[in-house]
């Protein structure tokens, strides 16, 4: 099957790496908003121009699209959905909704199918918390995140007047994880869920006590959280925060038998060295399932609960059922 | 939805606690091989002979057998399955390829639907080994089973001479389990995975010598595992070991990247009081799927790898979109 990625940040360059895993996909190329000549890729990947992708319609199976979340991905996906199968990873949970209604129109109306909000967050935590509760109605669910690089909360201290760059890492509290691993069931504030660990790099002769206390006092990323700063030189930055590491676990604590008197933890957990290219990783099994449902008439917009296992594994069958069940 | 249960033994009891906590769900009966006026229920779930099964064909919409996998489920199953949709959790991982096709000619001849080898292992574990193996395709698979009751093994203490009941534990060896999760990717033999922790009462004045001996050097079940022996009384096998906990880790660590710099570790575990009750869960949500799909139109045999994850639960699409994904 031929793959298409448009939008190539550090999540494209992963769905680069990730179809050449894949032996029954091709590359086909990449698009971008950029010059073409200016874009260096992994592999030599073919690089065209976005607003000639309309010409490629018929040579690409399934579209993976590497844009942002806040802005590019709610016209993106739908936009493009009405030509092309395609997998996003559109993550603002709160507006998956209205997402998934915008693109299922566009890609009904021009008779293709489209997975929204992949990769890991929305995704395979979802799954694990869909199949968790399913089998365990009575119970609570417990999302950890990190330890790993939050995009979203290091920009914000780049705001900040004085900071020439930084780094924050989300950080589950070990102790609050061993609560619910020991089937406490606590109700947890989100003080005692994380705490968030910033480095931050001034600018020469900056006030550190007020560029602290404004990071320590941000409304929304940090006022609710155990806060620690942490001044380092551009040099420790390169050297010791160059990674995109992240993770956490879902977990679900349910009780069973005729007083409830039993009970069972399920966790699913992960350990990324590289956030975009694990992403990247899920995207592409994703997109396998697009086409095969595509291939078997459907149409419209599709989330992670949709796709039946198979259909995302290229082994057979028999395959499945003698090595993995 | 109308779910029968055949065969009254712990997993049976486990299901007609579980299809209590389903409120989609009713139970229409249990069926039994004894003689029905001896089986006490929890719920004063009414009881029929087995052998008259079939006068209520129309009345159940999906039957769940719960059967063992030596000699119950090959035969109950496939002549169940032509007359009923139907759940089972057949565990013999080297004769599921066999089982499968003799329930799916069965099941097709008769238009139903049956769901084989479902429950946590195989179920749950191997869907953790699926999804794992499909986003990460360069990578190595760890399962590691515990701590937990195994019950075929507790048999095969009490088959030894002098022997009047026993409990076998089986015990993931940690530091293997921390071996993985920090992304060495060990080779590990039987030995280095697993011990075995064997609590044993005898008769009085039985040789002890010989029986741990005995159990020690049985060969598949104990010989290539370090195996402790412990002897103690009836009442302290009663007072401490009188649950049928298990659970488990099932592990993935695999690599991405150009050069495969990125390491990444998946993990699913489960931690469970009761391993009836659990597998009981699992197989009460995929009989919903069964239902749905069969209401679809199909038939014939089919594993989890086969079902949406969006049809083993009861809340609409709209809903999982909103609070789960």
């Amino acid at each position: 099957m031929n793959i298409g990625i448009y939008g190539y940040g550090n999540l494209g360059k992963g769905v680069e790496a990730a179809v050449m895993t894949n032996p029954d996909m091709k590359l086909f190329g990449i698009f971008t908003r950029r010059a073409p000549e200016s874009v260096k890729t992994l592999y030599n990947t073919k690089v065209y121009p976005a607003d000639e992708i309309l010409k490629y319609k018929d040579e690409i199976d399934v579209l993976i699209i590497c844009g942002g979340s806040a802005t590019d991905l709610p016209k993106m996906t739908p936009a493009l959905a009405e030509n092309f199968n395609a997998v996003d990873s559109f993550d603002t949970h709160a507006n998956i909704a209205e997402h998934f209604e915008n693109v299922d129109k566009s890609a009904k109306s021009g008779g293709k199918l489209a997975l929204i909000s992949c990769g890991w967050d929305p995704g395979m935590f979802s799954l694990a918390r869909f199949y968790a509760g399913a089998i365990l109605p009575n119970g609570n669910d417990y999302t950890f995140w990190g330890r790993g690089v939050s995009q979203g909360h290091s920009d914000a201290i780049r705001r900040i007047k004085g900071v020439l760059d930084a780094r924050q890492y989300t950080v589950p509290v070990e102790s609050a994880v061993m609560r619910v691993r020991n089937q406490e069931n606590p109700t947890l504030t989100t003080r005692e869920k994380h705490t968030r660990e910033c480095y931050v790099v001034a600018e020469e002769g900056a006030d550190l006590k007020r560029i602290e206390e404004e990071i320590k006092t941000m409304p929304n990323y940090f006022a609710d959280y155990d806060t620690t700063v942490t001044f380092i030189t551009k040099e420790e930055l390169e050297r010791d925060h160059k990674g995109i590491p992240h993770g956490g676990s879902v977990l679900r604590s349910g009780k069973t038998g005729k007083n409830l008197e039993n009970n069972h933890v399920i966790e699913y957990s992960l350990k990324l060295d590289s956030n975009p290219e694990f992403t990247a990783s899920v995207l592409c099994a994703f997109a396998r399932g697009v086409y095969k449902m595509h291939q078997r008439g459907e149409t419209g917009a599709i989330t992670v609960f949709d796709v039946a296992p198979r259909d995302i594994s290229p082994k057979d069958p028999l395959t499945l059922m003698k090595t993995l069940l």
